[in-house]
């Protein structure tokens, strides 16, 4: 089944991705050979306009705006999808498996949405349908989770997986600015879009920790069953608050093994300064993976820009090159254990509530009762300002989201209690 | 080709590795069979001596000191070699191959000192060795080398790859203690050996720059292309000077691509306070790599121990198996690029150099001089003391370690030179 013959390629996109795709492919032409075994060549590139402006020169004759026909043309070996979004990548997809194709994509949005139709579709076809690059950018952490750990048991995932949201936190904690001010300086910078709304509310977040937790625990988990929080509600106090008690605030991605149950959400939480993930800065990525024999192991790098994501998609251009060639596949889909997903109210998590209060004997204790009634145990409470000004900050130990959340709606309803000013999520720490 | 037949594999040694692999493949049986396809099941465990102390309960009758009978034997399909060193590790895993079983070993000294040979007889007899466990443990970078980075140029790799001196370092910048004593408590807490050369004379972590740079550069390195240096010189002055500049002493691994040769280099080195690795603290390892496309990207987590190792152990196994399953094998080695090993003098690196000088005019002259002729440009120097304690640290721009030396001969020979107290290389900070 070995051959020298050439392997041809055909890139669907050629935008900041596709473009550094369609660089390397020729500039480490010599290099990819090598590793594959054969020559690797484009065979076309599927764009909408043949006329748009684009950050490299694709060779005479090989645009087109057919990307179907591209796809299922007979000399084509291998795919590679860099559009992104749902449609019309998903249909092209399925188009090149059925056609015989494999494919590489980088499309976190479909996979996280859909993911099963086009693992159905590839396991149906016998072909490669290879992801790297739709986690956290250049950083290997979908082999790492599919192979390297595969002896293993994985018991957590915490993941700082979207730059926009990280660079825009680190801001706030290295200059004091709120968060309005610290977007600003990142859309100036160009690490946010001019509508943020995808990264700063989560979304993307929350489309990486579906496909880490199915990578991780073997089950299919989607993007709708993730609990996601975005940023764009925390501020300023809150992060000098994670301050005081050492710790920062980090967008994570969380994925967690609650007996047999998978707990899967995003939202922002303080962890303590000394944590790997604490010092991870700017618009860099991370992924802490927990598990039963490897212990603490973490992954860093830029998780997003063209030319990382085309790194981590000609990775899984050469494996699949070389399956291809010598006409096998890697490993497929692996849902076996197939685990329920936990709503986010049975989730074990921990508070940092900030609680301004009348400065009067009893506040304390009657705010202590109020957390004891549902069950919840106070770690530490820490009292500030005098008169007017009394505000109480606590920090509970684990219990039920459920639970913390209804001792907040308690709380809000107390006398005594002016407001509730800042409820975050505390992860990291040891118990 | 596909089957559900179990899979047997024989485990080559039952230290605190091999024992923990044999737990493991008894408890994750379950899950190792569902990501292979099929049961993966012990066949035998050889060892030196039946009657010894084991960690783990071996199956009544599996236990044997015929290691060459066990890895021939018909039935075993997979082999496991965890006992070390090169022989008879060397003999039985090329018995191994030869009689048509695929193998995961974990063993770096034999990779690093006659891995070509190994590789042949792999590739001879078309069957799979990997190798995750031989460099840095638990930590995936054997595969993120060979697979995830494979579409891209690697150019640098910087490692702290081994958890004894990376304590001990650690452990003398936090509490100002020398290396004996920093050894001694290292000792204690059995994070060194009662005879701690193979760690603190960096042997150890010259076999896995040896295989490391093998991987990044896809060319045969071996043991004794690495220049090393271990780190019991390395004084509590040093790492006092080291935080004056804003920095750390680690004991690094280094492999660099120069223009097409290799340079590769185990020492210890100054890197800022701000790298990414300075902050790997105690007994961990981390590796960090620099490539063309993906940019900065740090691979970090336990460097050994017996449960760590057997999960990078089992995480090989998991791929060979279902590689065995399917009647195909993994990509072998790759040594195309077939590069020339710089020799060190070649290596461009930069020294930071602590002089004790009489302090009298034209001091700070006759150093300067003594850089200049050697072609070497300083980039910073600082004065400390007076009168009788003058001392002179500085810090040069990259020069050829070659260049770098003779400087330093030549100011050992100056009138005005009463000692050079340190040299050390400076890393990882911008030129």
């Amino acid at each position: 089944m070995e051959s020298d013959k050439p392997l041809k390629v055909a890139v669907l996109g050629c935008g900041s991705v596709g473009s550094q795709v369609v660089r390397l492919l020729d500039e480490q032409a010599g290099d990819l050979a090598a590793r594959v075994g054969a020559p690797v060549e484009l065979a076309g590139v599927a764009v909408r306009r043949l006329d748009a402006p684009r950050e490299v020169e694709v060779p005479e004759g090989l645009l087109t705006t057919d990307a179907t026909g591209l796809v299922t043309r007979d000399d084509v070996d291998l795919v590679i999808e860099v559009i992104g979004g749902i449609e019309p990548a998903r249909s092209l997809i399925l188009a090149a498996l059925e056609a015989g194709k494999s494919v590489v994509t980088a499309n976190k949005a479909l996979l996280a949405e859909d993911g099963a139709t086009l693992f159905e579709a590839a396991e149906k076809h016998g072909r490669d349908l290879y992801f790297e690059a739709a986690v956290a950018g250049a950083i290997p952490i979908v082999r790492p989770l599919r192979e390297s750990l595969a002896g293993d048991r994985v018991t957590r995932v915490l993941g700082i997986v979207n730059g926009t949201t990280n660079f825009i936190l680190d801001k706030m904690d290295t200059s004091g600015a709120g968060f309005a001010e610290a977007l600003e300086e990142a859309q100036e910078l160009g690490y946010a879009e001019a509508d943020p709304t995808a990264d700063v509310e989560g979304f993307d977040a929350a489309a990486k920790a579906a496909i880490l937790a199915s990578l991780a625990f073997h089950s299919r988990v989607t993007a709708a069953d993730v609990h996601r929080e975005g940023i764009s509600e925390v501020t300023a106090a809150d992060v000098a608050s994670a301050r005081e008690m050492g710790s920062v605030v980090k967008l994570l991605a969380i994925c967690e093994l609650k007996d047999d149950a998978v707990a899967v959400r995003v939202h922002p939480a303080m962890i303590p300064a000394t944590h790997p993930l604490a010092s991870v800065r700017e618009a860099y990525n991370a992924v802490f993976v927990e598990s039963e024999a490897a212990g603490q192991l973490m992954f860093y790098g830029p998780g997003a820009g063209g030319a990382p994501t085309a790194s981590a998609v000609l990775g899984d251009l050469v494996t699949v090159a070389r399956n291809h060639r010598v006409g096998t596949r890697g490993a497929g889909e692996s849902a076996y254990a197939d685990r329920t997903v936990l709503p986010m109210g049975e989730t074990v998590t921990r508070y940092h509530v900030a609680i301004d209060v009348d400065d009067r004997a009893g506040v304390l204790a009657a705010v202590a009762m109020a957390f004891a009634e549902h069950g919840v145990s106070i770690q530490t409470v820490r009292q500030e300002g005098r008169d007017a000004d009394a505000q109480l900050v606590v920090v509970s130990h684990e219990a039920t989201d459920a639970q913390l959340a209804a001792t907040v709606e308690m709380l809000r309803g107390m006398e005594i209690v002016r407001e509730v000013t800042s409820v975050m999520r505390v992860e990291g720490m040891a118990e």
